[in-house]
């Protein structure tokens, strides 16, 4: 009981703080000395500090402004894209304190020259996180790969060329590892950061395309941790073959290669360069995301007509696409959902997602169990 | 709390009674002090019996077995299928205990006439259940169409042919009336008279086809309560057109008149007709039902794809055609789920899910509030 009170002194000053003393008891229905007690436990393990005693520069009430440490624990995050390396660290306000990105060409790479280039970068941002005065408490790695629930192995991750690959045991073991898919990341990074109700679909994509369920605010994972597989929702059933062994795949209509081979350009192009001409008006490139959309629009017609979420987010690359996507999905949604639906919005975050759902996941953890975490 | 406290003892006894005392207070963690004053309660409501004092010729120490009462509240479930209406009594034991079920065509028909024939048949079995010594608790009502969430209008039944129709208002107001979509009733009905775990697709036909997604032993609603309408996932996107405005949804392949079509039959003869010469090795209706089992395999593996279940349940009319279909949709999700995925199986309810599990929503309310519901 003592633990979930710290936890909810915590989770209400990460939603609305600063707040003082009497602000959290009102909120999480304490009285007050009962929140003094937990504030006490909570400043003493370095997670919240007072405002007003320790940046005598600030506005407000000495003592009574309470907000969660920007010097205590931090969440690590790192994205093995297909082709690039991340790694950020977070702090308990959610601010991102160090940050490292790197190209890198991991399609059918082997994956131990690519894990130890990761392992690299995450001691690098380690380094620079404690220099800060952080102390990272755990590290999450977004893979584009099936992870089976509960494990840091990657069961398959088409677009790397991996299988059965133990990301956890090949990254420092100073602190917790944690590894996930990266769209489940992206739509947790979503429910965390942004406003929105938690109640939503998500669709992300790099190379391949990725889906996530948010349902009551909790991420959906299924039965094995497999679900929000949409790249391979048949959209055409006879259609294109999918490395998956299936035909006519969403991945084979709206995935980056599909896209790009539509438009005429080479793999080598990427999103950037689509992005760009699509801006610049190129009809040939403009129709293929017309396509792409339509393709996105079955998809998501049998996804609405299945869970009749409150919203639809397109996240990752998709959200910088979305101009030319839209119309085209909106066109197949409103055929094919024979009720009102939910809204169609494009995430703020775009390409970030991941990175950031898998340092704030860690972040999140420590709000959830406070003492788990703190100093010394 | 107290109430939380009755709900539990009553609980208990519903999953694995008759118990003594001693044995729900081991099961729900209270002292056989705390839990003895509940069972008064409960005794004293007419919900629990003690089985050694009520029944003098049952073997087992004398006051100490706890049951569900017989002679207590019961729920009352209404079906308005396409061709048949159907009500029936169910006590806490969940024991059916007064039903009637009578051919109609409801096709394409006027709501009023429909919804006062249906409610003479409410206030037929609501005097046999009172004759049995059964109290309704309320009733409930499962129809084949949209049924916006906490109200008692069908929005849309396609095939009865009614829009915006308020079923609740028309039936008798004896006790609460509640109105859900057929396939949901069925899904709650497997979640709560089956043995299997909490987490699956349900996929059941009458005319249409509907689906429900149970997760973590909750149905899945839908922002707007439209959540589990399979027969309008696409699945071949530029296929036959569907009254609901999309073209190739799973209703044009899977559903009963798709079906029979596809067998050369004419929609008079129905399914039991279908089964018959299934069964005999007629081999065009097998050819159609191979037909209609991969239709319902694409679909389904957009959706094990995207959520990952326990399991898929075939319901309805489709458990009775499950040997011809079973094979069909194998073969689809074996090609189209990168992933070891979730069995299929087929419910032992059958057709009878809708009905039972209307009438079972209302025992399980009763369950959750017992003293809501108590003699008096």
């Amino acid at each position: 009981m003592r633990q979930r009170n710290l936890s909810l002194v915590l989770h209400a000053v990460a939603a609305q703080g600063p707040l003082s003393r009497a602000d959290v008891a009102a909120r999480i229905g304490l009285t007050r000395a009962a929140v003094s007690t937990l504030v006490d436990e909570l400043t003493g393990a370095g997670l919240l500090v007072e405002l007003g005693r320790s940046r005598p520069g600030t506005v407000g009430r000495p003592g009574s402004a309470l907000a969660l440490s920007d010097r205590g624990p931090a969440g690590l995050g790192a994205e093995i894209g297909v082709d690039h390396l991340a790694v950020c660290a977070v702090d308990l306000r959610g601010e991102v304190r160090a940050r490292v990105e790197v190209e890198a060409r991991n399609r059918n790479s082997d994956p131990g020259p690519v894990l130890e280039q990761l392992a690299e970068l995450v001691r690098r941002i380690g380094r620079e996180a404690r220099e800060e005065g952080l102390r990272p408490a755990g590290l999450a790695v977004a893979v584009p790969g099936l992870v089976a629930r509960g494990s840091t192995s990657v069961v398959r991750a088409p677009n790397l060329g991996w299988e059965g690959v133990d990301v956890g045991a090949a990254l420092p073991r100073a602190v917790p590892v944690a590894v996930d898919n990266e769209a489940n990341l992206g739509a947790l990074a979503e429910l965390w950061l942004s406003d929105r109700p938690g109640d939503f679909v998500h669709v992300s994509a790099e190379i391949g395309i990725g889906g996530a369920v948010v349902v009551d605010g909790a991420l959906l994972r299924g039965a094995r941790g497999f679900a929000g597989e949409l790249g391979h929702v048949p959209v055409r059933p006879e259609g294109h073959p999918c490395p998956c062994g299936g035909r006519g795949c969403l991945e084979q209509y709206a995935g980056e290669e599909a896209v790009l081979r539509a438009a005429g350009m080479t793999t080598g192009e990427g999103i950037a360069e689509l992005r760009a001409r699509a801006a610049g008006g190129d009809a040939t490139v403009r129709r293929a995301l017309r396509g792409a959309g339509s393709a996105l629009g079955i998809a998501l017609s049998g996804v609405v007509n299945l869970l009749d979420p409150q919203a639809v987010v397109l996240g990752g690359e998709l959200a910088e696409l979305a101009p030319w996507l839209l119309l085209a999905m909106e066109r197949e949604l409103s055929r094919r959902v024979p009720h009102p639906y939910g809204e169609i919005v494009v995430s703020r975050l775009g390409r970030d997602g991941p990175l950031l759902g898998a340092a704030h996941s860690v972040v999140q953890r420590v709000l959830d169990d406070p003492m788990g975490h703190a100093r010394g």
